[in-house]
């Protein structure tokens, strides 16, 4: 269908190289090579899981050029063989992504010889062999049916990330989005090697997950009967998914099926008690709501099976406590300061997920601002403003904790195009300002505290981020949230370098991201045109000296 | 679906008035109302046509609330009256939409009474009727399967629009949208009222158009066989469009199928050439292309039936001819300079399309920068940067051409996110811009001349653009390109003024934007949320002070 034109062109037929993230080690050639009629993939993989094979028969649909040419003396590539190179057993792809995020394999070996000898593909689990697979599919394009590429031969040897934790977050409570936008979401984040989806399920504007032993919060707070996700729908999801239950603040719904645990309760005007409406956060302070909070936890690790849960801490608005006669009263009661009482509430809390295996996750004011006592297994997730404060990061990591750093001014898909509050008077105009407040998106990274560097030849701050500026700051209202995720895709497994070592750049890279768009709309993602479809014919003609 | 816990705010539900445009002229009280189930609309008019009878039935399908509630004393709506107040003969919608745009009749008078007799529709058209229907079917919500207004009674007395001409444009080439994404965007396009389609169907990157006469040019300059627009295509279109083909520039793909009658195809670097790539334009000294152009407008124009024809003109690019030896040996025969030449083609090319009874319409290049003798019928398109240059859109009026005015600042949906080009140094930074280069839109007026004002206080300038510029210009990349429409449209239908005549505010047309939101998604229009959920169901508490 799409790029029938491309025969005209077939002489100069750009290498684009539709490979995103590109591999860290990568060369290539110029020989057309073929993908035979009879191109088999062989798994040389002891009693293969399942959703290995089914990666094997998807990776043979995933061609997507379709036209008129020559092509016809190139070599035939016969096969694509898969081997393991680790030991028994065999884990199926979908245990070995839920595995501990610092101990996930995601490397793998491609050779694709292009004198008619087999290809290659080795990694050390059914997960590298699935990245590798991901990133073999890439290299091709249909032209009248002969499926090619234009690069052989290929060789990539190790091509590892850069960082194990690649996030991509999603806000259902400020807007629902049913299980099938979600899923397609997962789909579309394999694609790009995104491996962890952090779902911010609920907030202070409605609570749609139902919980089996809370069923009242999601009767009560969810936007509607319909938009909630049931046990079924949260299985249908969780395999990849991170969860939050974000707390004590942003908790205002909760009120709307136990008024007894929430201070503040929509407070009036809410910008004194809330960052945004409605306002209402737990009431920390008080005994009965530790419990239920904690029970609360419990409920939603239950169902909610991944190894990090995210217990919130952020924006927690003190004004709101002083003006609670109940809560005023329970610290009075109990002789603790708000911040012995937070403390004592984070304890009750976290240890109740400590109790089901859980590692606690938090925003940084948890530990900037409140210097609470918390797990030293604790990850907490980094917000900081690049530019304006990098050192947040890295005091966090001076802590010692985990870090998952997701700068706001470069990975929030909902900053730069406006906000939603309106009659705001100051900064940008909030009127009709159409940003999407539901698609904050943390594209991010985690390593060990000692690894983490927050110099500026360090991939999370100026040089890393200079690609991810423009696409993502900048460039992203128009992209939906895909692709920006498949921006930072590239920047968190490469580490912004390309396989040369030099920094990646963004004219190299915009003919890639415009090719992979094409593959997305092809796989059902509504991606949209970065350019005029007669540049993706002509990667290089569209730069502004040719 | 939607909106379940609107009951628990029965009590204070906002009187949000889903009206989009609003009316000018407009009361309404607090009453509670009740459509009927047995509603009915009579159509008192004398051998109603069947489009009219169409949308009559659907307005009955209009409403969009479900929920439970209350409002079981509510006075009930019997019915909705139609009655044409003009003579016979009675014409269709569709026959009324395409008189001259200075002389179609949009208004109408809309009465719903509260006590339970029944509203009354009254119009001098069929098309008053419609956009009569359109605003009626704005006022209902469903609550519990009960269909209900809280605003009643309403009196609208003659809303006519403040500008005859509010037009969308889109572009066809850059990249191709199918028939049926077409088709979806003129119905959003007459949920809003707006009128005018601008279907800029060709340009220097692709073809799609067929023409019977002129085959070669899409088999050879569209981007595939698919990716054109058939004659049946163009018929199941064009009701509504006022077409566009650009010359003398921006016709670089007819090189693909006709390369002697352009001048510097695909000439490099483009930018020396051309405003954007590739490079390549009309000989338009040639005879032989004159000629050629001539035919080509003629046969489009019989597949195009909009009065309206637009011959381009934009962006000549005069290096191009002083390099081209074929046009520089055409110069010399002739003993024409350049600008004389210039002449002659639009004389040949717009006295093609005065036989055939259509109005051309150029960009105001041909008025501001060449000077040419121009039938006063032409509508001169003017882009004016208004904070720059608003004099420009003055010069033409000055110049007794009619003007659809269309800013780029305000209007172009394509400007404000970054550009398309790669490696562009200066300006914005182009690289994964991600604009939609094929979204320009115009969404403009037109007026006789000595109407036309661009003194601030007239509706192109600064007072009426304020909301514009919120929702357009910064808001829009999130918005897509329906979303701005949507916001156009209430400036054009209004003049910017609301019905009590003060100007219209950002804040109070927000939660009416996102009301509307809604509507369009309920009608399978993609347009995304412009705040949460929550906000839309209480539209005064997202602002700051609330």
């Amino acid at each position: 269908m799409l790029y029938t034109k491309y025969a005209v062109f077939l002489a100069a037929i750009p290498r684009v190289l539709a490979l995103w993230p590109i591999p860290r080690t990568l060369t290539t050639g110029t020989d057309f090579l073929r993908l035979s009629p009879t191109f088999t993939i062989t798994v040389n993989v002891h009693d293969p899981p399942q959703d290995l094979l089914s990666a094997v028969s998807q990776t043979k649909t995933w061609a997507w050029f379709s036209d008129a040419g020559a092509l016809k003396t190139a070599p035939v590539l016969p096969s694509l063989t898969l081997t393991l190179q680790n030991t028994l057993p065999v884990l199926s792809i979908s245990a070995e992504s839920v595995k501990d995020v610092l101990n996930r394999s995601e490397g793998y070996t491609l050779s694709i010889p292009s004198d008619g000898k087999p290809a290659v593909l080795s990694a050390n689990s059914t997960l590298g062999l699935f990245r590798g697979l991901t990133t073999f599919s890439q290299f091709w394009y249909d032209l009248n049916g002969v499926t090619y590429t234009n690069v052989g031969p290929v060789s990539i040897v190790k091509d590892v990330p850069a960082y194990p934790y690649r996030g991509f977050m999603l806000d259902t409570a400020r807007n629902f989005f049913p299980v099938s936008d979600i899923k397609r979401t997962l789909d579309a984040m394999s694609w790009v090697k995104i491996n962890t989806f952090h779902w911010h399920i609920v907030d202070s504007q409605s609570f749609p997950l139902v919980l089996p032993d809370f069923p009242e919060l999601a009767q009560k707070g969810a936007y509607s009967a319909s938009e909630v996700y049931t046990p079924a729908d949260v299985q249908d999801i969780v395999s990849y998914a991170a969860a939050e239950i974000d707390s004590p603040g942003h908790t205002a719904v909760i009120a709307t099926s136990h008024p007894e645990h929430i201070a503040c309760s929509q407070a009036s005007p809410w910008s004194t008690f809330a960052n945004e409406p409605p306002a209402g956060q737990l009431r920390l302070a008080s005994p009965a709501t530790v419990n239920f909070t904690a029970s609360l936890f419990t409920a939603a690790a239950q169902v909610l099976p991944s190894k990090h849960f995210s217990t919130g801490g952020d924006e927690l608005n003190t004004a709101c406590y002083v003006q609670d006669a109940q809560t005023q009263a329970d610290l009075k009661a109990s002789g603790h300061t708000l911040e012995q009482a937070l403390n004592v509430f984070t304890e009750a809390t976290h240890g109740a997920l400590a109790k089901l295996g859980k590692t606690p996750v938090v925003w940084e004011e948890m530990v900037l601002e409140h210097n609470l006592t918390l797990s030293k297994d604790t990850v907490v997730m980094s917000v900081t403003w690049v530019w304006i404060s990098s050192q947040n990061a890295a005091l966090v990591a001076a802590k010692n904790f985990q870090i998952v750093h997701s700068p706001s001014d470069y990975f929030y898909l909902d900053c730069g195009a406006g906000e939603w509050i309106g009659k705001d008077p100051t900064g940008t105009p909030p009127e009709i300002a159409g940003v999407t407040p539901s698609n904050v998106a943390e594209v991010v990274h985690l390593r060990p505290p000692r690894q983490y560097n927050c110099r500026p030849s360090a991939p999370s701050s100026r040089r890393a981020t200079t690609l991810v500026d423009r696409a993502v700051r900048r460039a992203e209202p128009r992209l939906d949230r895909v692709a920006a995720r498949r921006t930072s895709a590239e920047i968190f497994w490469t580490g912004a370098k390309g396989p040369d070592g030099s920094a990646l750049d963004g004219t190299e890279a915009l003919p890639r991201l415009h090719d992979l768009r094409y593959r997305m709309v092809q796989r059902g993602v509504g991606a949209i045109a970065l350019q005029p479809q007669w540049c993706a014919l002509r990667p290089q003609l569209c730069n502004l000296d040719s």
